[in-house]
């Protein structure tokens, strides 16, 4: 059984992990905090990049620099500790030099070449116990983990609209639907992902910039990925997305014509008449590294990606307005009746300014009737 | 100042007033509490419907038949008392004649006809205090205060949703988008409501009954006024809406043909090519004593209330689902761009099941950029 000691030593850990959300990817956020043998806080660390030391590593190094010693005492650990000699060493080798007694996790590592870690620390007696704040935990790595999971991305559908479910006017203004608030809260969403990506549509309607700006806490954020999704490579060698504030990918189809993009990262990728085919966009940013995406719409290619069972949640800014006319926040997902309407699970709603956020999960299957 | 025995009193008015929500219109909903002159409860009354005995009297009654003495005392009302004979005779003169010595009241009474109670009080040398919670007490009488001051119906429309704002699937199939709690939470605002309004639209997609039934605490309701808006009358003789469940009206216009429905209530109104004029229609529910309508759609009668600027409050019930296609929840209001949106102010969101409630209030006009 893990002691009070060690929950509170995993909280702090799943905090610091998530400090390098939308930063680690293709590899997990992790937190690590050691306690010497008397059980205080001797050094703390987290993976801040992909390439950069695992947490454990840091926390290490972190306790060799303040002079504590760890020997004897317990590493509290978000994710079950690595096995592996990828970038940077196995973390449980690590651990077991350093003379740890015990190692506690949160929970354990899905993927095969990460996977054993356990075993190896346990074969080395170390006391190992895994479980602790596993859903905490989990909840701070649901998209890495849903990821590895499925082998494609995490998906995140954000999307603005008007309490009657319009995301724009008839005249198709839509500046500004929601309030600044909700708007700073997308950028949060952006700096969180390693990826945005929008449809063509978009592209042409609102030219969007989709870096992130203006954190409130001014840190420094990893840019994630544009993507525009753009059968025919319609986009202007001039539009905002294509500036150096963040790498940007245009995935098109195979035999789009891109001699006016010179330099621009291109994807080739199968199209029909609907346009890119989903799930071969998202194997190819899985390729790069891209294990969360935020789509930020529009409402057709919303609609294609809940088509192909790829959202993984939905993030509705709801704004306390009336349109009564406008396109619709949603387009046609291939439902035609209202069974088989895709229900969804909210697992959150906060009050941002004026507006709603409402954050729901599909379902699995249809509820029966409730 | 009110003293806290009397604020204890006065939230237990406010309760009893509550009770006959729907059932007193064209009056208010009014709940009296009478301390004894040691400040304990002698008597509790409320006005259960339009021409039985004013709260005031009922609490006197209350207290004489359980031989309480109120000389002294302290009348607690959620109304000032009223000052003119009418079916039940003046309140004030009822309280002056019975001894009491203390009024506290929350809200002053703004009808011209009943005004004056509170000077009438004083002159006959009783210590008359207003404003004791009066907001609280307002807000349980919001329908009947914005009746007498619009001189108009409160409206309330009340719409049902997927979160992507359609109130059907694309092949117009409807049941059911919200759960079975929200729902009945339906019925309870119907019980509420003096009318339960829809458009011919409604009617003819749906057959609609729309009487209260299966409140949870199974008490004894008034039913609703049942309202079609259906210029050329269409409805058919077999309507459920026409059953003696409840009393029905069907506004009509001028010249249109109701041969078809003989010993039917018809009111005929001014219409254009648009439909029936709603000032018209929300007069002549007016003038029958209708103080607070429950609007319950559809998309296109819903528009033409929010582009008359006959919309009190909206209550949406959205589903946590989405279609992607299918009639919109709120059809055409003549807002064409974003900064026309009639934007609301949300008072109040309430999980029931699954779905969320959102209760929200036009704003009188639209904020600054936020
Ligand atoms: N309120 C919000 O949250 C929000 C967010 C974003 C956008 N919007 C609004 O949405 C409007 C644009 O809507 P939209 O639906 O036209 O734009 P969209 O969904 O951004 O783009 C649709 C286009 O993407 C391309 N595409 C490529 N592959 C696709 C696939 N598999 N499925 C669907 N589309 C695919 C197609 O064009 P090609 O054939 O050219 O590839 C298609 O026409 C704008 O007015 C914008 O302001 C609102
Ligand atoms: N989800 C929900 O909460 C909800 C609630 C209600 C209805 N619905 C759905 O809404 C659909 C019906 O929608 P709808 O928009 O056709 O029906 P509606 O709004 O109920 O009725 C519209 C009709 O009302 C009549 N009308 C009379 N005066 C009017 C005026 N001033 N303005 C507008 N209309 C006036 C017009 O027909 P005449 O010319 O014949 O008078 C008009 O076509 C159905 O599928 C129903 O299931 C959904």
């Amino acid at each position: 059984m893990a002691t009070a000691t060690e929950a509170d030593a995993m909280r702090r850990a799943i905090a610091l992990a998530a400090r390098a959300l939308g930063s680690t990817s293709p590899n997990p956020v992790v937190g690590c905090v050691l306690l010497d043998a008397a059980g205080r806080v001797a050094g703390e660390g987290w993976h801040r990049r992909a390439g950069a030391a695992h947490a454990e590593v840091e926390a290490l190094r972190a306790a060799a620099a303040a002079g504590r010693d760890v020997r004897g005492g317990t590493a509290v650990v978000t994710l079950e500790p690595c096995n592996h000699t990828g970038r940077t060493g196995p973390c449980a080798q690590a651990l077991i030099a350093a003379g740890v007694a015990r190692v506690v996790y949160a929970v354990a590592d899905p993927t095969p070449a990460a996977t054993g870690g356990a075993a190896t620390l346990a074969a080395a007696g170390v006391d190992t116990e895994g479980g602790l704040l596993a859903d905490e935990a989990a909840a701070g790595n649901t998209a890495w983990l849903t990821a590895v999971l499925r082998g494609r991305p995490f998906v995140l559908w954000k999307y603005a609209a008007t309490l009657d479910g319009r995301s724009a006017a008839a005249d198709g203004t839509s500046r500004w639907i929601t309030s600044a608030g909700s708007r700073a809260d997308v950028h949060r969403l952006r700096a969180e992902a390693d990826a945005v990506v929008v449809g063509s549509g978009t592209l042409r309607a609102d030219d969007p910039h989709l870096a992130v700006r203006g954190l409130p806490d001014g840190r420094a954020v990893t840019q994630p990925l544009r993507v525009v999704v753009d059968t025919h490579a319609s986009i202007r060698p001039g539009a905002r997305v294509l500036d150096d504030a963040a790498p940007t990918l245009i995935a098109v189809g195979k035999d789009a014509d891109t001699a006016h993009l010179p330099g621009v990262d291109v994807a080739r990728l199968p199209a029909d008449g609907t346009g890119i085919d989903i799930p071969a966009l998202l194997a190819e940013l899985y390729d790069r590294g891209v294990r969360s995406v935020l789509l930020e719409g529009g409402p057709r290619l919303a609609g294609a990606f809940l088509a192909a069972g790829a959202v993984d949640r939905v993030v509705a800014y709801l704004a306390p307005a009336l349109l009564g006319a406008g396109p619709a926040a949603l387009g046609d997902a291939g439902i035609g009746t209202i069974d088989r309407a895709l229900r969804l699970d909210v697992t959150d709603v906060v009050r941002i300014g004026p507006d709603l956020r409402v954050t729901a999960a599909p379902l699995a299957t249809a509820p029966e009737e409730n």
